[in-house]
Parts: structure tokens; C-alpha cells; sequence
């Protein structure tokens, strides 16, 4: 059953409008080898192009626009190392609010200065999940800011339920809409988004064989959250939540495992073949295209690219 | 005095319509870091997501499409180691004709496998421009191949002006179109298509100091090629043809050049920051944005980022 409080339509349609003029209306494109290769059609949603570079722009814009004022006022907290806490940084500062966000001590500098360089106010923790829990806890108390958790928040899911919107608006008819997963959040949106607005299409879920939780989760029916993943796809280590879980078990009709070799080689493939950069998590649904091509053939497929926020000095297929 | 032969508006427009259903009609993005910086509002049209991964589909497209039937049937020709033998290898496949590509024997592997993977009949050659020009001359006359010059042909130069139609119609009142220069195809078709459809917009041309034969030729009056010149921009190493230089110098108001660490880092800059792929010579007019702001702020700016063809093996801001 999914859960009462999850966005309907009308919600994320609001969502859309609400977040429209902040985010970027990003492109759809096309691809004549990747078409060829898969023998399919193919539409990628560039939401690498997203502000800040990832489709949490989305959700974190949405829900600080809708937080109430007195809550406003106190700003917005995180524990995050990854593209939530840029985009909670961001999302604040274009609402004149601050942002707390709470980063392990051993997060890469060009992490830490991103989220600074958006206006985040960050406090350094040990690097465990008990320590950014209890870090947050008291940033929370001597703030008043209230907690953005990065998906298991349904005004987070309704922002990012906006992406797979555009996409199935912009390209009518797709039979196979697809999107990776790790926390959830985009994938429930994109299931929620596309089950309103385009009920034929099938919804797949693409994740990395070392972090399966939801194709774990989704084969048992039982959530079943991993331990401390390895896998590059750095965005797609948390597990699935409360609130994804159920929508992702009830709307999405496939998660499809990928290695960290296919991985590798998607995230090459599309930056020589596509001319987009893409990160790690966001080449995983192009792995699966390519380890599964009998599941698009001849379909109508569109994939949501989830982001774009790479290390230029460290690339997977350099020593 | 602009030679008669070149395009008209006409022309231009029925170049659009023309390569309209091959091409790629590429995305123009817009980038709030590059704004900022420059304190000025950029238009960025993407041609490093056009076909072949460069504005040269346009031209070769053009090009073809035009030739009349009976040299259709024998196929075209080239030499060229860089985008256009890729795009006129590509393009002669759509129309279902030969391409004949002059190569030299030291070109890189990765290009020399892009033109065959386009379909192109490669002839290899010693590299210089003698063998290639005398070589050249025995492909055409063993197979009655018609040449396609890379820039210094009408065709090719209106093909070139559609991306900045393209641009000047998605985005109006720009006050400044900028392109890179090298043969000045690109720069004269952008420089025809501002002129005739955007006539109060300025149009600069950006060159590597290291290739600067247009900057010395705009300057002087005088057609002054370069000799070898060793930049990394490597698609602009190329010098003014005899048509491309009368239509820069009249219709061209400004050629900014920039330093070698300037193309790097501004190349890097918009990978990192904007997620697109270019090569160094579409980071040349990024370069003149990042070393002249003064030229451009305030005002409302297109920028052509000509193609995004590169080594991911080897990167330049890498050891």
C-alpha cells in the first residue's frame, strides 16, 4: 500500500509549477549510436544539466518552498556528502535561508567546497552514520532548522517526481521510462510521475550489483537495507526508505543489477558518444541498457540522466 | 568586397531547410557560473551535440545535398585528419554515396577509426600537405570523386551559417555573436547568418595566439597564413581560405586571441560546470569570454561551441 501523504498528480503538478522558474527545463536528447547499438529508441532526460549539476535540485527547491513560514525563517539541515547537500545549499540561498549541513570529516575537499561555494553552512562530524545522525540532532536544537532528509521525504519525492513529468510531456508514448536507484527518491517520483501520466509505460530501476538493496528489497518484499555498499556509483550507496519502498514495490516494474565494469564502461561511452558528462550514478541505467538490450528492443525508452558532478582529476578509466 | 558567390539569406535559409530532417537541431544553455563571472548573459548553442559530435555535419550535409546528380553518383572527397573528414564521411553515408578521405600516415588511431566507423575509404599518405594535396588529386581521378574543401566553398560556408540562424532565432537581440576561428568556415557562415538576420549584433571571431593568421590577417588587410602553428586547439590550426577571409574582414568586428593555459582551463571550467563534453577548440571563444570580460558585460551574448570530439585517454589538464 503506498502511503496516504505520497504526491498525486495534482501535487506534483503543483510541484512543477511551484520549482519552474528556479530549476532548469532541462533538454531531451537523442542518440544515433546508442539507438543502433540497443536496436531501441532512446530518450535521455539531461538532468545533469540540472542546477547544480543533478536532478536534487528538484526536490530540495520544493521542499523549502513549501516549508511553512515560521519553520522558513530557521532555515533548512542535512547530513549529506553528496548532491543533496549542494542542493539543499542552493535551494536555500535562492530563498534567502540558511542551510546546515552536516558532512563526515573524511568527505573529498571538492565536496566540501562545492557545498560552501553554495552557501551551505557545514559542521564536521566522524565519518559514521551515528555520528552524522547525532551531529544533526544537535545542529537541529541550537538552530530550530528543520530537517530535509535527501528522499525519504514526500515534498522531496514530488520535486523529483518533476523530471520523469517533463520527460514523459516532452516525448508522448514512452513504453519504458527508467531511472536509477539508491535512497529512492527519483526513482518512486519517476514511478509515481509516470503511473499518472503515461499508466502504459513500464518503470525499471537500475542499480549496482554491490549496493542491491532495492532489487533485494523489491524481489523478497521485504526492505532490506545494505552495509556500507562499494561501489563508484557514489550516489546510489544509501538504501531504500519508509516511503520509497512501498511506491517503488508497488509502481516499478523491474530493477535491473548492473556490474561496476558496465558502469565504467556507460559512463566512458556516453561522454565520447554523447558529449554529456555524466556521473558514475547516473551511468548506471545506460548499463543496463547495454547488459539487457533485449528488454528495449524495439521500444520507445526514456532515461532519466541523473547527474553530472564529477572529480575531472580522478576518471575511472584512467590509472 | 564579399565575393557574389557566397550566401545570400535565401541560401542560408534553404541550407536549413535543406540538412533540416538529418541533423540535429542542438540545444542553446545558458549557465548562471559563467554568468557571473563574466557579469554578462551567455547563450551557449551546443554543437558539440550536433551529428559527428561537430558543426561540420552542417556543411558537409549541405554540401552533398547540393551536388548535382551525375557527380553525386561518383562520391566526395577530402583531405582532412579532423571533424570534417568524419562529417563528410558521415554525411556521404546518409546520401548513400562514396567518401574518399586523404589521411596522413601519422594521423591518430581514434580518428583514423571514427572515419571508417562513418563509412569514409581512407588513403593514407606521407603528412605533409604536398602528399596530401597530390594525393588528393589521384583519389579524384581514379574515382571521379567530387572534392568537398573543409571551409573555402559556398556550400559548406552556408551549412556552417545555419547554427547561427539557429541561435539568432531561438535567442534575439543578441549584441554579440562569437565563434572560433580557424579555415573561417564556421566564422564567415556565422558572421553572413548575424549580418542578414541579426544585423545590430557585433560578431567576433576567437583564436588560439598560437594559430593567429586570422587576428594577423583582420588586422593587416592582408591574407597572412600560418606555418605550421602548434596549438591545441588542433581543429584551428588551419589558416583563411581566399572566400572565408573577404567575409570576415567585412563582416567581422573584432578577433580575440587567447593564450594555450587559457583553452585548458577554460575547457576544464566548462566541463566542470556546465557537464558538456567540448574539445579544445570550442573552449577558444570560452577563453576570449574568461580573458576580455570587459568586451562582454552587461551585454547578451552567443557563444558557438563548435564540437566536442576528444581523447578520453588523454586529457590535457592531466599528467
Amino acid at each position: 500500500m503506498i502511503p496516504p501523504t505520497l504526491p498525486g498528480p495534482d501535487q506534483i503538478l503543483e510541484a512543477a509549477t511551484r520549482i519552474g522558474k528556479l530549476i532548469n527545463h532541462t533538454p531531451v536528447v537523442t542518440s544515433a549510436y546508442f539507438d543502433s547499438i540497443t536496436r531501441s529508441h532512446l530518450f535521455f532526460k539531461c538532468e545533469n544539466l540540472q542546477k547544480v549539476g543533478a536532478f536534487k535540485a528538484r526536490g530540495a527547491t520544493n521542499a523549502i518552498l513549501t516549508l511553512e513560514k515560521q519553520f522558513l525563517i530557521r532555515g533548512v539541515a542535512t547530513h549529506s556528502s553528496g548532491n543533496h547537500a549542494q542542493a539543499l545549499s542552493w535551494a536555500a540561498s535562492k530563498a534567502g535561508i540558511p542551510a546546515y549541513i552536516v558532512m563526515p570529516s573524511n568527505a573529498p575537499a571538492v565536496k566540501v567546497n562545492a557545498v560552501h561555494d553554495y552557501g551551505g553552512k557545514i559542521t564536521f562530524c566522524k565519518p559514521t552514520l551515528e555520528a552524522r545522525e547525532e551531529t544533526l540532532r544537535d545542529v537541529m536544537r541550537e538552530t530550530g532548522a528543520t530537517e530535509i532528509h535527501p528522499y525519504n521525504n514526500e515534498r522531496i519525492i514530488a520535486g523529483q517526481a518533476t523530471a520523469a513529468l517533463e520527460l514523459n510531456q516532452e516525448i508522448p508514448d514512452l513504453e519504458i521510462v527508467m531511472a536509477p536507484v539508491g535512497g529512492g527518491g527519483l526513482l518512486s517520483g519517476t514511478a509515481l510521475a509516470s503511473k499518472f501520466f503515461n499508466p502504459k509505460a513500464s518503470v525499471f530501476g537500475a542499480e549496482p550489483e554491490k549496493a542491491n538493496d532495492a532489487w533485494r528489497s523489491f524481489t523478497t518484499g521485504q526492505l532490506t537495507p545494505s552495509v556500507n555498499p562499494e561501489t563508484i556509483a557514489d550516489g546510489l550507496r544509501t538504501s531504500l526508505g519508509s516511503l520509497t519502498f512501498p511506491v517503488i514495490l508497488e509502481c516499478v516494474d523491474n530493477i535491473l543489477t548492473v556490474s561496476e565494469e558496465s558502469i565504467v564502461h556507460a559512463m566512458r561511452t556516453v561522454w565520447e558518444r554523447m558529449k554529456l558528462l555524466i556521473e558514475p550514478s547516473s551511468a548506471v541505467p545506460v548499463a543496463a541498457l547495454l547488459t539487457y538490450p533485449e528488454l528495449f528492443a524495439g521500444r520507445k525508452t526514456g532515461i532519466i540522466l541523473s547527474g553530472g558532478n564529477c572529480d575531472l582529476d580522478h576518471l575511472p578509466w584512467l590509472p
